[in-house]
């Protein structure tokens, strides 16, 4: 299945797939339409289905057992997949808050398993944005999806370049503060009160020059071990939770 | 190679496989004994082999690229790789400080790179010890060791039933702070400060009723998005680095 395989062809067309129940229900609900569902009656029933695609207007389609097992990710444990139409995620369409957003900046994130990781906690934190500055992956990517549990569909995701988002944040007065080997100060000491933005870089090469030039703060996470860096997933729950309870919840 | 894929074998043997230069000095850092190093030539030069041995006596072995590829689980990216003596992991093996000793208990971590990140986070918090009840996976597969970035080797890791860790705690008076839904407070009005073991249970299941019935105090993370959960390695994470706050690091 070429959606399935193929980030060009996702590009291309603008239509991904969204595989299990779960997923396909906080797609609905994070407002992405859905153009077909297709299922294994063997798996999950036709009133399953209709619960699931609820008054929309969505073309079912009821497949057998071995075309399901060819088009599915995952084989024979969800028993539903849905062809989705994406959205824009240009810095533009997004809509945040005036007052003292919270949002994720991850510049170049590579592994699906990280990037699915990072939406799940800003889903938890109900952070205002998610931004992935210089993004080398294709977001429909199914293993962003499967590993994000959904919450790829409940952000508000950005995309740019880091130019770009550089720029987006200024303008909105939003303060940057990089994670950071120099110069840096340790996060619980820092304000995350206001307007901030959390920015992450790449855990092979860190954040590129154009975000230290235009850091407002560099931050980091004192560590103690013979390891000198942790997962970046793991790194920026730290810091989105220290930020949450600056902020009471 | 067997070693490399049946945890069986591993452990009828106690050896198991570490790859990669990095790996290969924390496990000598951590005190693990090497019997074998074999390595591809084309890869790594014969003096960088012996910057990794350095004094200790261990048999040096230059295989055919051919060899190394079949054998090596990473391919060509290392090079190097050495059979080494896995450790006791026994509770009574474990060397925990008096003062206030900070612990981490994950209950049946399935996922290898969930367990490699706990021990990455671990490392990084300098953690008095992680121990794993009832585990699922054995300790010296490669996915953990490639995952945890070889911080497998520099941590206290200590197996053992539940009841059994149940014990060794309130024997030495550790106070158990669990993560559960129920009957829970918001970590961050919690003291950590004193003696405790953070217990995180697997992401699907949560903690077994044995945890929970010897519970010293139940602790939240409170999310406020559409997911009710995170990923185990992140949210044991926002813990111990709050425990860490809290303690001055």
């Amino acid at each position: 299945m070429l959606l399935k395989e193929k980030a060009r062809e996702r590009k291309k067309t603008g239509l991904f797939v969204v595989e299990g129940q779960r997923e396909i229900r906080l797609a609905l609900k994070g407002g992405y339409q859905l153009k077909t569902l297709l299922y294994n009656p063997n798996i999950i029933a036709a009133q399953g289905i209709e619960t699931i695609s609820g008054n929309a207007s969505i073309e079912v389609i009821e497949t057998t057992p071995q075309v399901y097992e060819k088009i599915a990710h995952r084989g024979t444990t969800e028993g539903v997949l849905a062809i989705a139409q994406s959205k824009p995620h240009s810095l533009n369409t997004l809509n945040i808050k005036q007052e003292n957003p919270l949002i994720l900046v991850a510049e170049a994130p590579e592994k699906p398993g990280n990037i699915g990781a990072l939406l799940r906690t800003a889903d938890a934190a109900k952070l205002d944005a998610v931004l992935i500055a210089n993004p080398k992956t294709d977001l429909y990517n199914p293993n962003i999806i499967r590993s994000s549990v959904g919450s790829l569909f409940t952000n508000q995701v950005g995309l740019g370049n880091t130019e770009e988002i550089i720029h987006y944040l200024k303008n909105k007065g939003i303060k940057i503060f990089c994670a950071a080997l120099s110069a840096s100060k340790n996060y619980v000491d820092c304000d995350f009160t206001k307007a901030s933005a959390l920015v992450m870089g790449a855990e092979a090469t860190g954040l590129s020059a154009s975000w230290l030039e235009n850091s407002d703060q560099n931050i980091i996470i004192p560590m103690q071990g013979e390891i000198d860096s942790m997962n970046v997933s793991v790194s920026a729950a730290i810091l989105i939770f220290e930020a949450k309870r600056q902020r009471g919840f």
